[in-house]
Formats: structure tokens, C-alpha cells, sequence
């Protein structure tokens, strides 16, 4: 029977193939009165030796294949089953109670799931999933059952799935699994964020495919629009097997892009960079053929973790980035945390609109340690490779003078350490205050470049909160007073000789390229995915043709309407 | 002995006198067996009508003296003492309880105060203030005790209190009643805003004052810097009275403006205008000389109360006012609601960032019944006066159009009803997001003035919630990119034959003030007590002059520098 499922696109292509079921394994418990105490205690400890043992396969095979950074989360694990409270706790209810370990376990578990999960703190409430995937892992060891068995997959199938944990996604075959499907999850869930990583197509938050679909169901998955099709019809897999046919060849024609450069039809070079977020994403980046990284956002190192990085974590994570990159630019944006994200070990009183509060530069410039700490870590790095230090949140000359007055202070301290430091090392700002778009001439004449960070113009510009969806109407990067900032931007760093790039979404964006080639922009930053048809749009674009008809959309009154000219005129 | 006190700065002026230390009465409570119930009941039945009596009283003193507004919050108090809910509670407590009516009634009120406070609304929180206020004068008539000897007041004094309720206040003297000191309240408390609107010197929230001062001591008060002299030295109260003297002797030069046009000395006119809150706030503006209302303040019509105010209550209010001004231009702007600004009758959903949600025009573009109704009561008002009507936080031109089109439908509705409407009226808009300024040519097209809001404009373009301390330092009205903003607005008013004014704190500012001159501004709306003094300041400044000058501040790097510039070269 045909059947049709519509979920959250969660990563890009399509896939086809027949339907593997991850059945939850029945982990019930019964309690049980125990008269041989010792006996089923060490059967406890078994079941804790053998689970770490696991998941130390686990973290090391994550490791290989993904990065030090995705393995990280098994540490946390780890931690859990070396956790005296929670051990010490289950063997003493075994000893009172007489009862059976997986009882006491669940038991105990249970207690600090809850007490974690009412914490006001996300990092903590984190903690409740790691303990209650530990104790999946501990009854299933005691209750003689098998947990996952996504390794043991070895034929070509699309996985089905309540949810993916990451015990799961770091056991994927990617040879044998060609997509996949979750009930739970958004765009940004652990599962869709591994799934793009791995460029895997996949739907998620569909709420029922588990429900709908059954082991051996034929499949077709559309990872660019959320669809699944369950036991499609013939003509139905036939064009979508043309259409993946499409996306593979279309796919290799960007792959012969990779290491060309960006250049117009009539000889305007540009830059194609990428936004990253941790050290193991740059093999992506280069995969993809980025001539540089345009934004390194180092807050991923100060979240997920109890205390603050030290200088030489720090310093390990941008020289790996740098080196990696070697006589590729990298801009790396100092810390930018606040707003809409907060630091467990870092307390900050809550703010009422905390868009428009204490963030990043503020937030550096009063916590002053903790941003020497990273420009310490940065100037160590410098030498490695081609560092470019761009501060976030700029919204009066001053700031930018005070940041860099510390930052020129502590390359001092370093050198007279002995420590050496590159002499070439370019300081940038973002652009995503108003006032600094608008005043982009002065600023020009004393930084060394800007990157526009589009995410957050806009939200200012309109006057309008990013993540509300009441006003996301509002959310308008054609809209021809942005385009305009860009262009207030663009002109004062050429004037001083300066380049001028953009780093938040809209430099990825189709139907914006044309608008900012016309505009003069020299630096596009985006996902390391983007870069390929980038860089092919650009190269079929008159950079003289494009300055016309961005003057057009300057002189524009709505969004709409710019929208409309590139479309109509482009046919993007 | 001498003391000093300092607090906050509520009241402008200067007050030398006695002070008057207004003891709280002692409303203790004794619970008492009674054994005589029904003759209870009576006495707290007289206590009831004797409290309506002096209540209907006072409010009818204070509209008589002060307006209907003001007089409105005796209303609530009278709705108290109807409460049944309260009555008959009070009164089945002393039978059941055998008890004595105070302590029945202190009881009871306290539950339902308790109650009051605790509830997630502020207008029901406010009610809890209002049962405590009737509570105390029932109470002071059951115990027979005097509650407040303002009224009684026959020589002149400063009065010390520890809070002045609004029952106080509306029997102040002004005759007597030089000045006041409060040990609360803050800049926008109930008592700061009567002592600005009866222009009587106060200062508020000293904590002590009632500790400190004696009856009998000798008080200075400075209402500008919030300083409070106790029995000062001679030489003091000498210097002081010197002050006050040349306080008194420039408002006298003031005043003589009040009838005159404001005129540059190289004779380019422009408008002063007041901001307003309710139509009592006209008396004041024409009696400080204002040539127009740049900023009527719809919302204070619906805040303080249970429901939506009818359409026939927003007509009356609006043709006061239009009816009062005359010939003169009146500038309303419809509801801005939500932000900081919230209705106990309309549910909102709660929002991360308020200041960046839906607010002003976004949320009556939403709720189109409520803004129908406001533009029908304005249309309705329209014959009476010189009425312009203007549209709050317009980030794009499809919003000022969508909020024309509704009112000339319901324009078009009225007349075919047969009402009178106006074919005069203005359509504008306030620029309050960055998007407007930077794109302000094209509104200009559609528009017929501009008035901007700098308190919004500045906290987006900085993107600093201007309610938050912690970045309160990039407030920042005479930073350039502020400025620059500003002339846009002007060059694209004037090239289109409109006008440009502006109704934030920034158009009082005299800092501002020769800033603005230069850049063209031709309205400038401020409190009413603010409005001589900027048209003493511009009659003696040279239009073109004033054009160099911003032009050099539009090229400057900081607000600090600009500030310099101000202050040196003009003396400010």
C-alpha cells in the first residue's frame, strides 16, 4: 500500500531503498526478591565493566571516523558509569531491599533523571539524557538483551527510527545506510546535525514513521523537502531515481569546481569561505573546495562542558584549525556568547531582551579574563597559519579600540615571554549593529576588515527577534535598507582599501549572490555544503551587469520587490 | 543641626521652608470580643458611608483642580467600597466570630490584598494598593483617628511623608505646600509625576527622610539635583534663595516667549511641540506656549482599566484635546502597545525579546478590530481640530500601507454612515527602526510627515535595550551614526515637500537641540516644561552656522566627540 509521511528536512538529497525498523529494545524490569546478595552484586559490576568496555569501541570508532569533537559525548558517558553516587547508591538499595540490580538501577536512575531534569540549566538537564542512555545500556547488559543492531547492518537500507542517540549515529555504516527517518528531532537535534554532517539524507520529527512504516517497506526519502513515500508506485521511484541521477550529476560538475577559483564572467575574483564550529569540520571545508574559513565560531569550545577552556585547549583547537588550513585565511570570531546563549559556568543575570543586552564584545570587554585567556590562545596560534582575529557585536568605535588595546597588550606580555607571534595577523569586526553599517567610513579607517553578519543586521535593522515567529515576516534580507547597509559597508572598506565579506546566511543564499557580486562584496562565508553552487553561480555572473542591477534593487521599496527582479531576471 | 539627604530628582525647582513631618497614623488593630453584634454591623455600616462621602469629595476636588484623569483613581477607590465581596465577608466575620468590625474588615482586606499582590498581572496588583489605601480610611473612621491633616495645612511648609498616595496629593495646597520629600518612590511614581504636573520642587526615595527631619526643621530642597539641606547654615539658605531668585527670574523671561514663534536669527521657523499622555495635559502645554501636540500618546486611554475603552470614550478624549489645541496641529499616534507596555484585558503571548516582538502597528495589524476602533474614534474627532494621525514602529512600506488602507476604509464606512470627517488629516509615520531611516526617500514618497522616536531608534541601532543598566552606556543620541540617521530623514522629507519631526527625549535635549537645527529638523516635540527653554535656545542660534556644525559632527568617530564639540563651542 502507498503511503505518504511528511517530516522536518533534515539533510539534503534523496534516497531509495527499503526500510529497516530499529525496534526499542523491552527493557522492562521486574522487581525481584534476591537471596544471594554478593552474587548479584558482582553481576552489577559485570554489566558496568562490559558497558564501558562498549562504549569505549564506541568513542574510539566515532573518533577515526568523525573527530575527537563528536566522540566527546561518550566521554560524558563514560563519566556516568564511574559515578560513585549513582553506583554506590544502586548496590546499597541491592543490599537493603534484597532486590534484583536492574531493579535498584532503574530505581536509583530514575531519582537522578528527575532531579536533573528540574534543574534550570541545560547543561544539566543534558546529564538526565546521558544517565538514561547509560542505564539503556546497563539493563540491557544485565537483562541479556541486545541494544542496537545498526552494526550489524550489511545490506543497503533506510533506517527507521524513534530517535537517533548518538550511540546510534556514531555506529552507522555509511556504506549500508542510505538514509534516514525519525519520529523525533527538529533541524538542529543531534540526529539531523550527524545526518548533514555525514551527508546522509534524512527526515526527521515526522512524530509516527515508526508507526507507519514496516521492516522491508520500499522507501523514497526527499531530504529537501521533508517527504517520504511508502511503497511508492514504479513511475513514482523512476523519476525520483532520475532526479537523484540529477542531484549525483549535478553534484559532480560542482566537484570539478573544487579547486578553481571564484571569478565573474568579466574577471572580478572573489572569495568562497565557510562558517565552522569546531576543528574536525575543516576537512569538510576543504572538500568542499573553500578558499578560507570566514567564520570560526569558538563558542562551540566553552559549551557542552562544566568549566571554561583553558588556554591550551584553546590553543590546540585553532592551531589544528590553522595548520589544517595552512596558507588559507582563517577568521576566527572571539568569543560571541549571551543573547540567546549561555555558558553553565558562567552566570549572567537574566536580561529582558537579551538580544539587546550584555553579548559577546560587552560581555568580553567586562569579563576581561576570560578574553585575554582566548587572545592569549589565538596569538600562540598565529604562527601556524592565516589567522584573522574579528571581534562580534561592534557597535561604537570605542569597543573596537578597547578590544584591540587588550589584544595588542597581551601579544606584548607573549613576546616578552618569548613566545612568538605573527606580525601579519589582520583585526576585523563583524557588522551587525546598525550604527556600525552606518558609520562603516570611520570605522574603515582603522580596521582591517569587516564581515557582515547578516543574521543579526537584519534582526536589528527591522527590529525584529530572529527566533519569534510571530515576527518573522520581518526577518528580511532583500529588503532594500539591508541592501543598502551592505553597500554602506562594501564602499567604505574600499575606500580605505579594506575588504569587506559577509558571514551570516544570506552569503549563501541563491537568490542574494547576484545582489552582493553587484554590490562589490569580496568575501562570501556559508556552510561548507553552499560553497560549490556558489562559486558556479558566481562564475556565470557579469560582476558590470550585476552593479546595474543592484543600483535597480537599491532603489527599491520592498523586499518583495527585489525578490521579484532577481527572479524574474535570473531566473535563480 | 545641619544634615544633608539626597534623592531622587522628581520635581524641578528650588523650596526654602519648615518642614512638615507627616506622622503616619496609628491604625493599630486590638481584636475584641463584642457582644452587642447587629450594633456592630451598624457602626462599620456608618464607617462605609462616611468614607464614600469623603472619598466623592476628594475626587471631586481633584477634577475640579487637576481633571477627570486624575480624579479617575478615587473611582477605583469608591468601586472598593461597594466591593459586596469585602462587605459582606467583613461583616459575616463579626458574627461569626463574635469579633469587633476593625478587626474583621483588617482581616478580611488583608486576605484579599495578599491575594491581589500575588497575582501575574499588574492592574490586579495595583487593586491590592487601592484596598489597602480604603482600608486605612474605614479603619481611621472606626478609630476614630484623623488620617491626614494635609487639608489642613495653613501656613507655608514642606511637607516630609514617608509616601504620598494619591488621596494626599489631591489635597495639597498649592499655596501652602512649598514642596515635598518622600522616603519612596522613584522618577515615575504616582507622587513624582503630580509634584512635575502641580510644579511643586520634590525630591523622592530618600529611604530616611521621615528618620531624619523634624517638624519644624529648616528644609532647602533642590528638585534638580535631588539634594536635601537640613537646618542649613545662613549663608546657605542666603545662596540658595539667590538661586531660586534666578530660577524665578528666568522662568519670568520665559514666559514672555510663550506667545512668540520660534525663529532662528538668520530667520528659519520651526515648530515646538509638547508630547502627551491625556487630554488634562493640554491646559499645560498651551500655558508653557506650545504650538502643537507632536506626540499624543493614545495607549494611557487603554492602560488602567478592566476592558477595551468604547469607541464613544476614545472620541470624547481625542476632541478635548483636537477642541482645546484649536488651529494647532495635533499629532496622534495610534496604540503602541506591548514591549514594555502590556493590557490586563489583552492576553499576548510571552515573548524572549519583547522589544524586538510584536508591538505598536505589528500587533494592530494582528488585532484589527482594536485599531478599527481607535481610527474610527480619530476620523469621528477629526472635524474638531488640526488632527495629523501617525503610525508607531513601521519597519516597511507594506505595513504603513496596509495601516492607511484600513483607515480609509474606515473613512470611507463613516461617510456613508453620514459622519463628518475631516479631508485634512495627515498621514505619518514615526521612524523608530533602522530599516525606515536608511530607506526613509521611499516612505517619503507615501507619507505625509515623519516624526522620529529616538528612545526606539537609538536602542536598535545600537542594539541596547534601553531599560537595561548594564548597557545603558550605548545610549547614545549624538552618536554620528545616530545623526546620520536623523539626516536622512530630513534630506528625504524635504525633498519630497514633506516635514520632519521628532518626539523622543532627544528633541529636549539642548546638547541635541543646535545639532538638530543644523540638520534641518522642523518639529520638536518634548514635555511641556521643556519647551521655553529650547525656544529661548533656538531664537539665539544661526541656522546656517548650526549646518557646519553637524556637518562636522556627521563626520566625527564617537558621541563623545560630538558631545566635546557641543559643549565647547557653543557653551551648553
Amino acid at each position: 500500500m502507498m503511503n505518504n509521511l511528511s517530516g522536518i528536512a533534515a539533510s539534503s538529497g534523496i534516497a531509495i531503498g527499503k526500510a529497516f525498523l530499529m525496534a526499542e529494545p523491552n527493557l522492562t524490569v521486574e522487581k525481584k526478591k534476591i537471596a544471594e546478595i554478593e552474587q548479584e552484586i558482582t553481576r552489577f559490576h559485570e554489566a558496568i565493566t562490559s558497558s564501558k568496555q562498549e562504549l569505549q569501541l564506541i568513542r574510539e570508532q566515532t573518533a577515526n571516523q568523525m573527530g575527537e569533537e563528536n566522540a566527546a559525548i561518550f566521554d560524558a558517558h563514560l563519566l556516568v558509569l564511574s559515578d560513585p553516587e549513582l553506583l554506590q547508591a544502586t548496590e546499597d538499595k541491592v543490599r537493603s531491599d534484597e532486590v534484583n540490580a536492574e531493579f535498584a538501577l532503574q530505581e536509583i536512575s530514575q531519582t537522578f533523571v528527575v532531579m536533573f531534569e528540574q534543574m534550570d540549566n541545560e547543561y544539566m538537564r543534558e546529564r538526565a539524557a546521558d544517565i538514561q542512555d547509560v542505564t539503556k545500556r546497563v539493563l540491557s547488559k544485565l537483562l541479556n538483551i541486545e541494544t542496537s543492531k545498526i552494526s550489524a547492518i550489511e545490506e543497503e537500507v533506510i533506517i527507521i527510527s524513534n530517535d537517533l542517540v548518538p550511540s546510534d549515529t556514531a555506529q552507522l555504516n555509511r556504506q549500508f545506510v542510505k538514509g534516514f527517518i525519525t519520529d523525533m528531532g527538529g533541524r538542529t537535534s543531534h540526529s539531523a546535525i550527524m545526518a548533514r554532517s555525514m551527508e546522509i539524507p534524512a527526515v526527521v520529527g515526522t512524530q509516527n514513521a515508526t508507526a507507519i512504516i514496516k521492516s522491508n517497506d520500499f522507501l523514497i526519502i526527499d531530504g529537501d523537502s521533508g517527504e517520504v513515500f511508502v511503497n511508492p508506485t514504479e513511475d513514482m521511484i523512476k523519476a525520483y531515481e532520475q532526479k537523484q541521477l540529477g542531484l549525483e550529476s549535478q553534484k559532480r560538475q560542482l566537484a570539478e569546481l573544487k579547486d578553481k577559483k571564484t571569478v565573474t564572467l568579466d574577471g572580478r575574483q572573489v572569495e568562497i569561505a565557510s562558517n565552522i564550529g569546531t576543528p574536525q569540520e575543516v576537512e569538510n571545508v576543504l572538500a568542499n573546495g573553500g578558499e578560507g574559513i570566514g567564520l570560526y565560531r569558538t563558542e562551540f569550545l566553552y559549551m557542552e562542558r562544566e568549566t571554561m577552556p583553558t588556554e591550551e585547549e584553546q590553543f590546540q583547537a585553532y592551531k589544528q584549525v590553522l595548520e589544517k588550513m595552512g596558507e588559507r585565511p582563517v577568521v576566527v570570531r572571539t568569543l560571541d556568547i549571551g543573547g540567546d546563549k549561555q555558558l553553565p559556568y558562567l552566570s549572567m543575570p537574566e536580561e529582558m531582551n537579551p538580544f539587546l543586552g550584555v553579548r559577546a564584545i560587552r560581555l568580553c570587554l567586562e569579563e576581561q579574563e576570560i578574553f585575554r585567556t582566548q587572545l592569549r590562545a589565538l596569538l600562540r596560534a598565529s604562527c601556524f597559519g592565516n589567522l584573522k582575529i574579528m571581534f562580534p557585536m561592534i557597535a561604537t568605535i570605542e569597543e573596537f579600540r578597547e578590544a584591540k588595546k587588550i589584544l595588542l597588550e597581551e601579544k606584548k606580555t607573549l613576546k616578552l615571554e618569548g613566545v612568538s607571534v605573527s606580525e601579519e595577523i589582520e583585526i576585523g569586526i563583524m557588522v551587525e549593529t546598525p550604527s556600525t553599517a552606518v558609520l562603516a567610513d570611520q570605522y574603515a579607517k582603522e580596521v582591517d576588515f569587516f564581515s557582515i553578519g547578516t543574521n543579526d543586521l537584519i534582526q536589528y535593522t527591522m527590529a525584529a527577534d530572529r527566533m519569534n515567529e510571530r515576527v518573522s515576516y520581518l526577518y528580511q534580507p532583500y529588503n532594500p535598507a539591508i541592501l543598502r547597509l551592505v553597500k554602506m559597508v562594501v564602499d567604505a572598506a574600499h575606500a580605505e582599501g579594506k575588504w569587506a565579506g559577509m558571514c551570516g546566511e544570506m552569503a549563501g543564499d541563491a537568490t542574494a549572490i547576484p545582489l552582493l557580486i553587484g554590490l562589490g562584496l569580496d568575501e562570501f562565508s556559508m556552510s561548507a555544503p553552499s560553497m560549490l553552487k556558489a562559486r558556479s553561480q558566481i562564475n556565470q555572473l557579469s560582476h558590470h551587469e550585476m552593479e546595474r542591477f543592484a543600483e535597480q534593487a537599491l532603489n527599491m521599496q520592498t523586499a518583495e520587490q527585489v525578490k521579484q527582479l532577481v527572479e524574474e531576471k535570473l531566473q535563480v
